[in-house]
């Protein structure tokens, strides 16, 4: 086998055999197929797509180049959630803590952010003492005890996805349906869930602007879980906006600990029990969604949920204080309003541009090794829709440096105020 | 300027400006931008092609990655030839000569072969003492002085073509007309012509399939020529046989040798005419091509030509006694004749198998190392449309082994006998 034939192949519109994929897989892993033939290869896959059954091999494939966690050892069935990234995503946080109080196994393996804000582990941080680095032992004793932990990578999971994900990004094959989803599924499965709630952000601020590119993501993802057979659903979210109000480490930690004690943000509420709730199906603690919600709602009202957060917090070296006082987390030196320059309705406050403020005053990486500042970020207290009058407060910036002109010049790009917005659904499609 | 970007114009369809294509081919040749980007690069173009003004752009730019060869001291309009090339292809040898013999300058720079059989010098090596490696002081005295030299590269031609060129044949981008067409006219304008004929292939045994394949590639090539200030004219021609009767390095001599004494083969002579005719044209020794080949014949029949060719070979330290003895010229130990399965038509007879066939005796490079048997070939007494007789000889195949049965399948798949064959043109079209 050679791999300028497999180029070939995929390049003539082919569909690529198993072998074809196994021998990709084991060069690259290995370095016997240099990175130019692996660019190639990438971009004809851009061009040419792949089908299901490429698509799924790709996938096992990549799981195999590396470990697959065994989580036998943990009763029940466990149930995973990814989501493809959003500005004020803290979703993972209090769904964790709502699903695991509902009696289901949630054994999170999470990521840090690259822009943006923060990744699920670096909102973690924020919480004094928290380690995410934790033993695949530890780390199933304690969700075996206390039904959830979110930590780090423990193992060397697919290899081959970092590698390609690496050359993707400098060889303008990002955007590409089937390595995207390969990508994302490899990384599911080998952390050895059993079934799979995905949520697909849509909208100016989300890598699929519209419904049907993120259809088209979701139906891929659903199709290789159901090919490797762990169980998949697909919510496709809003991402014309933040989610929720607070943007930033500490402050959506503040924002998910509202959450469970059923202060959250109606947005946030919302997305998250509904995927809180095709959880519990996957984890047959319910049979609707209705049912489902009923008891996530329960548990949020009885503080379960909550309780289930500070069992984590604790567990995994947290000062579990946190839950009542916000202040252990590290606070911003200034608080400064940014005030709408006109009265009328906002109409647009596009999720990107608020990220990369949220970013330029520390909360998020612009390169891998850059250290974060858990305090800064933003607060809104205007979304799309709502009206304001000239100099009301439309959002709080906190941060650790007094001058934020370039901060308040992104968000001036980032917010319009109209005579009218668009309505924005939180939820647009359920693909299953 | 990032590269990565100017992969994203290329994928999303968009024209790269003259400025992106510098930058590519600069950090190309320097090694600022690794081959993972260059092939993903290519593969984008390759789906993408590429606008006549890129083309151009994309020429002129490998042309300045190198050397540019002055030729302006050789007096008069210089005029060169390329083919695309196939078996059986020595109309450089009698063309050469052909156009010198009618007082135009040729200084013409050919290659090696890979496959097949051997190139234009490998050719040429098979007179004995001839040299294909002089200085380029006196490749422009010889040029001056006999009016025609046929050399190797002198120069540091087009090293970013080089680079390019070596990267599309393991990364599958070959067959991609900006890229053939701009491999082409680089090395073709970094030689210093002033006007150049081009000879395109199709059928079977060449690289472009079918005339359509073969047009745009031709138009292509015209429009890169004009662009850049070269006079540029293309033919398109046959090769769903082999060129002429005989195939092998010697063989080809002979045959080349035999053209300008005025007993070459039909089909051979018909397009060496063509090619001498319009480059008389661009060379300005002739208004019309029916006056064109008027001279050309007058020159074979007056014995010039052979005459000039003659005067190369000695100038280039070769045995100029080749001209009445072909036997000082590496001679094969066996002729083994290969005879006809069935009484017919020769139906079909494909070049690329009979090249193969050639290669296999020792006569073309399988590996660029590989050292040729200028000896070894075969000569064909019949082709396409010739009826045979069971048992007739239909070619002989000249090797210095005994058993030569794998040349013989080789041959059994390339010809077929049947009722009645196709009728081939010589010449399909003219692209100026």
């Amino acid at each position: 086998m050679r791999m300028v034939d497999i180029i070939h192949n995929k390049r003539q519109g082919g569909e690529l055999s198993k072998e074809e994929i196994k021998f990709y897989l084991d060069g690259l892993v290995n370095g016997d197929i240099p990175d130019y033939q692996v660019s190639a290869l990438l971009m004809a896959i851009y061009f040419n797509g792949m089908t299901d059954e490429e698509q799924t091999n790709l996938t096992l494939g990549m799981v195999k180049s590396g470990d697959h966690l065994d989580l036998s050892a943990i009763p029940g069935i466990k149930v995973d959630k990814h989501s493809t990234g959003g500005v004020g995503d803290k979703v993972s946080l209090p769904l964790a803590a709502l699903v695991a109080s509902a009696g289901i196994s949630i054994p999170m393996i999470s990521g840090r952010g690259l822009g943006h804000t923060g990744g699920t582990l670096d909102k973690l941080e924020a919480i004094p003492g928290y380690k995410v680095e934790i033993s695949e032992e530890d780390f199933i004793k304690q969700v075996s005890k206390e039904k959830l932990a979110i930590i780090g990578a423990t193992a060397n999971i697919a290899p081959a996805d970092k590698k390609i994900y690496a050359l993707r990004d400098v060889t303008d094959t990002v955007d590409s349906i089937p390595l995207i989803a390969s990508s994302i599924m490899s990384k599911k499965i080998a952390s050895g869930t059993d079934a799979l709630v995905l949520d697909i952000k849509t909208g100016t601020g989300a890598f699929m602007k519209t419904l049907d590119q993120a259809t088209a993501l979701a139906e891929a993802l659903v199709a290789i879980g159901k090919h490797a057979g762990v169980k998949t659903m697909a919510i496709i979210s809003d991402m014309n906006q933040p989610l929720g109000n607070k943007i930033g480490n500490s402050l959506e930690i503040e924002e998910s600990i509202d959450l469970l004690k059923g202060k959250g943000p109606k947005d946030l509420e919302e997305l998250t029990l509904e995927i809180a709730a095709y959880m519990l199906i996957f984890g047959e603690k319910a049979t609707t969604i209705e049912e489902a919600k009923a008891i996530l709602k329960e548990n949020i009202a009885n503080g379960s949920a909550l309780d289930r957060f500070k069992a984590m917090i604790i567990a995994q070296g947290g000062d579990g204080n946190v839950i009542e006082d916000y202040s252990i987390m590290p606070q911003a030196a200034y608080q400064i309003p940014y005030k709408a320059k006109a009265s009328g309705v906002i109409s647009k406050m596009t999720a990107d541009e608020v990220g990369v403020a949220s970013m330029l005053l520390g909360g998020g990486r612009q390169k891998a090794e850059d250290k974060l500042d858990y305090a800064v970020g933003i607060e809104l207290y205007k979304k799309v829709g709502d009206s304001v009058n000239e100099g009301d407060d439309v959002l709080m910036i906190y941060s650790n440096r007094e001058d934020v002109s370039d901060v308040v010049a992104l968000l001036d790009q980032s917010i319009e105020i109209g005579e009218k917005a668009e309505e924005y659904q939180m939820i647009y499609k359920i693909v299953e």
